[in-house]
């Protein structure tokens, strides 16, 4: 299969404009809500729209497995990312937390996730019961890449569908930082000493390790930074694939889409590579302690919203962001000019 | 009148312990939730309970006059602050809108705005009709000054009555950055030059002006830095006054006070040097643009939540900032543990 990449419009400068306009008018000092102005101009070059709607949002959270969780670069073993799907249908997990919390629609799906578990709300697009262990083979095929990609757009398409105004994308998927910090690496020649982190907690053999782990990977795999798709094939990860794909689909439905951490970050990138348009409508959530986040976050020219050392993944950080770009995009709706509130402007 | 201080509690270490080792045992990486973690802690040794609630929040938004105003200290006409709190009471403001986004308890209280303005919702407890020009006179009496103190602690436990959790405290007041700089030079010795800002919007000649008034009013009082309530009376405001004393009703109550910018954060120092108990109970919202707020931050050793250039006021950042609260004391009622999960923990 190939993918077919939908179109994707650039931001509509015009309303950009119009709410530029329209936010200098309204009973504030010119430029005092900072950032949350910025923000209001961003999301109507988005949506198109002067008054931008952002709710209620949408979570996808894409889990999968990793066969490089066998060479030791997570502090947690690979059954991990089954319970934490069946945590994440359960309700119990961070994101559930934080997503109840911005009443979000919530869908989590199963793209490849090593031993199938059951329980009511999976989405099941198991592409295959892990990648590969990019030391031994290929994370996955071109032909895997591909269906990771088409599900990605597909979850999305499902999700606006469904409502969601703004979109969220989130993972499970124990070893991900390390496929996350290969793609980095292999895209922009980043050295791995500079981008790979601890991840969920390793101990400093165990980071060694994992630098180790990336420098061969990429050694053996010689993945060609001009192919994107060559990439998430050899040194990536199932739900990786589906993400980026996941924003893809969002842009093309002009959905901004909101970053969460390290891994998110680089799906944004492989996203934005593969379909540069991706880069108009993205907005980073927060800066996570990955120190590969902050550099990635640097190739895409993206200033995160907080900063708050998070570094939990799932779609988090950005859920916890969201208020933020809810109260933008409240501002420009809710506020009285100064014409209507009988204000003097100076 | 002297007003008499509650009594404050300092922070239950216990119920913070519990809370920490309950938040260890929910199902993420140890730490990977950052500055939530930490907030909860905080949370639970400020209202002593391991699951703290910090739903609905209330909002106490004080108006009052400057007489310093007629010095072009402000971007503003003085009429925009009996405006302003017309648009508050009419919902038109930033605040109004952030408020209604994180369901607060709003209270608008005018305790000394120059021409008097009828509508429903405006409490009246004015003190007089704005303070007094600090070139040329104090800024009030030592007994205005108790009032404004006593009016804080009341409306706070009114607002605690009515079934608030924690409490954000907001201005409007032309003029009050200058009256807000002159009472942090005044109590910490900083120089004006450091931090006076550019407040509402001044121009390089109006800026310059702003400092120079500063200096001149501190060196005509000589207001005591260990006699604060000679400080606030001398070079204070009466919404000022009213602001801290507020943070010390509420701290008597056990109630988390959310730091808006520059003018709640230097009335949170005045608080702090009335009543030094109060510091356990403030988290500093966000960073303003005000180079005075980095100043007072350092002084009180907060680290603020946002930092998105805002310079509003009326408590709006603050406002901003609560869903992060939020998130912090939702993470520990909600998520489930490891045990609960039958997630490996390891």
């Amino acid at each position: 299969m190939e993918v077919q990449f939908p179109a994707i419009a650039p931001r509509n400068q015009e309303a950009s404009e119009q709410t530029r306009q329209h936010v200098d008018q309204l009973t504030k000092p010119l430029g005092s809500l900072g950032r949350l102005e910025e923000l209001a101009v961003e999301l109507a070059g988005m949506t198109g729209e002067t008054f931008p709607v952002v709710t209620p949002p949408g979570v996808l959270v894409f889990a999968a497995d990793h066969g490089v969780a066998a060479e030791g670069v997570s502090a947690y073993p690979q059954e991990v990312t089954a319970q934490m799907l069946l945590n994440l249908v359960n309700g119990g997990a961070g994101i559930n937390v934080f997503a109840r919390q911005i009443g979000a629609i919530q869908k989590f799906i199963d793209v490849g996730v090593a031993v199938e578990v059951e329980a009511p709300g999976i989405i099941k697009r198991r592409i295959k019961a892990g990648s590969g262990n990019m030391l031994k083979e290929a994370a996955m095929s071109a032909d895997e890449a591909q269906r990771a990609l088409a599900i990605g757009i597909e979850m999305a398409g499902q999700i606006i569908d469904e409502g969601a105004k703004l979109l969220i994308v989130g993972e499970v998927g124990i070893g991900n930082t390390t496929a996350s910090s290969a793609i980095l690496a292999a895209l922009t020649g980043a050295d791995p000493d500079e981008i790979v982190g601890r991840g969920t907690g390793l101990d400093d053999a165990g980071w060694q390790r994992k630098k180790a782990v990336v420098r061969e990977a990429l050694a053996l795999h010689r993945p060609d930074a001009d192919r994107p798709l060559d990439v998430l094939a050899k040194v990536g990860g199932l739900e990786i694939g589906a993400m980026a794909g996941a924003m893809i689909g969002a842009a093309a439905r002009r959905v901004p889409v909101l970053l969460d951490g390290f891994i998110a970050t680089v799906a944004a990138l492989l996203a934005v590579r593969l379909a540069p348009g991706v880069a108009d409508y993205l907005i980073a959530g927060h800066r996570s302690q990955e120190p590969g986040h902050t550099y990635v976050l640097n190739v895409l020219g993206k200033q995160p919203l907080l900063d708050l050392n998070l570094r939990l993944g799932e779609g988090s950080g950005a859920a916890v962001a969201f208020s933020i770009v809810e109260a933008s995009a409240r501002m420009v709706r809710e506020m009285a000019t100064f014409a209507q509130a009988g204000v003097s402007d100076r």
